[in-house]
C-alpha cells in the first residue's frame, strides 16, 4: 500500500533532507521510524522536494510502500511516537500505486522569511535577521519578474552539470507579517538548488539600491551565476506545502 | 552611572534566570558579558523578574551600575556582541541612582502560550502543545477571578518559608492568536514562584470541564497548594515586559 505522508520540520539540527554518510538527516529519521513501524524492514522513501542544511518544512511531501496494513491514523501515531520532537507528521493518507510525490506534484510553494526589526532571540533559527534598511516597495515590484517561464541558471547554486535549468514560477509575491517582518511567496512547478534563496539574495540586494529591476531582468536573462548575487542565508526558508 | 536594560532571551537551553553553581544561567551570562565592557570588573546585576529554567523573556528588566563612561547606543552593542545569540539586549537607557529595577516596577506582564491545533515542531519549544479540547468560553471568564488583591498562596509551588502570598492581579485574560493558539495575558504587580504555571494549571483543569468557576474561587481562598492542581509547562511562559 502506498501511503502519501506531510511532515513539518524544524531543520535547524539537520544537514538538510537528503541521506548523507554519517550525517544526521531528515530522510534518516524518517526511514528510521518508518523501518520501525514495518516489521523492522527498510522502505526507500521518495520525496517532494530536497531542502538543504538548516531549512524548514512546514508540508514537505513524501511518499512509502509498507507490506504492513495500517490505518493512515495509526501510520500518523506510530511514526510521530518514534520521531524525534523537531520532525513530525501532519497528515496520512493512502495513496494510488502510480502516484508519485514528485512527479505528480502540481506546484510546491517556499516561503522566505525575513525579520528587518529589532533582533528577536527566539527567532534566531526561523527567520533571517536584517538589521539595515530595504525598499520593499521596489522589491515588490521587481519579484514578478521572476513569474513565468525562465532560464533560472543565473540563481542556481552548482549547475555545472544541470542540462535544464528551465522552470514555471506561478507566484511571486513579498507580504508584511507582524510589524517588521516580511514574507517572500514562489510557487512553481519545481525549484532548482539554492534557487529561491539566490533569488532572495538578489531581491535584497535590489532593496538596498544597488541594483534595478532591469539590471535584475538582465542578470535573469544572463544565464550567469557569476551575476546572480548571494545566496540568502538557509534559516528563513520554508518548504510550505505540495499541491497535488 | 546606573544602567536599565531591557532583555529578550530564549530560556530553552539555560536552568532559568539566577545564578546557581555549575549551571548555565540568563544572569551567568549577563554578568560575563557586562564583566568583559567594564573594564573586567564584575558587576551585580538586579533582575526585576527571576524566570525558571526553560522560560522565555521579551521583555526581562535588569539594573546595573558601571564604571566606565559609555553612551547606551554603545554600551547595548558592546553587550550585544559578547553576548550568546539566544540572549539580546534589545534596549539600554541611563536611570537614577536610586532607580532599582524590582522596587520601582509599576507592573509586570506575563504570557502563556498554548497550541490547540497540531503540533508544529518550529514551535516546540515556545508554546504548550495541548492534544484535547478546552472549553475556552469558560476559561475566559474563569481567568477573571484572579483580578484583584488575593493570598495567591494555594497557586505557589515552594511557599513554606513565604511569609507573605499577597499579590495584586490588574489583568487576566485570554486572547486568541492565530488559528489555533492561544494566549494568557496576567499583570500585576508581582508574582510569586510558578504562579503563573499554577494559575495557568487549573485554568486547563477548569476547560477539561473538571471543576467550576464557583470551585476555583474556593481553590484560591483555600491558601492551600494541595489543591491547586498541576503546574502548566515552562516553554510556554513569557515574561512579556515591566512598567516603571
Amino acid at each position: 500500500m502506498r501511503y502519501l505522508l506531510t511532515v513539518a520540520y524544524d531543520g535547524s539540527n539537520y544537514c538538510g533532507y537528503q541521506t548523507q554518510p554519517n550525517k544526521d538527516t531528515i530522510q534518516k529519521q524518517l526511514e528510521e521510524a518508518v523501518q520501525k513501524v514495518n516489521n523492522n524492514i527498510l522502505k526507500p522513501i521518495q520525496a517532494a522536494g530536497r531542502t538543504d542544511k538548516k531549512v524548514h518544512a512546514l508540508g514537505q511531501a513524501v511518499h512509502i510502500d509498507l507490506d504492513i496494513n495500517i490505518t493512515p491514523y495509526k501510520l500518523k501515531r506510530a511514526l510521530n511516537s518514534n520521531l524525534p520532537n523537531d520532525i513530525h507528521i501532519t497528515n496520512t493518507k493512502i495513496v494510488d500505486d502510480n502516484f508519485h510525490v514528485r512527479y505528480s506534484a502540481k506546484s510546491k510553494r517556499y516561503v522566505y522569511l525575513i525579520n528587518l526589526g529589532e533582533y528577536n532571540p527566539i527567532e534566531r533559527n526561523y527567520v533571517f535577521q536584517y538589521n539595515y534598511k530595504l525598499d520593499i516597495k521596489s522589491m515588490k515590484k521587481a519579484i514578478k519578474v521572476f513569474k513565468g517561464t525562465h532560464d533560472f541558471r543565473a540563481f542556481v547554486t552548482e549547475n555545472k552539470d544541470k542540462a535544464n535549468c528551465v522552470r514555471t514560477i506561478t507566484k511571486a509575491s513579498i507580504r508584511k507579517i507582524g510589524k517588521t517582518k516580511y514574507e517572500f511567496i514562489f510557487e512553481g512547478t519545481g525549484f532548482l538548488r539554492y534557487q529561491v534563496r539566490n533569488m532572495v539574495g538578489i531581491l535584497i540586494k535590489l532593496g538596498e539600491g544597488k541594483i534595478t529591476k532591469e539590471d535584475l531582468k538582465k542578470i535573469l536573462e544572463s544565464k550567469d551565476r557569476t551575476k546572480g548575487g548571494v545566496t540568502a542565508p538557509a534559516e528563513g526558508l520554508y518548504l510550505v506545502n505540495v499541491v497535488y
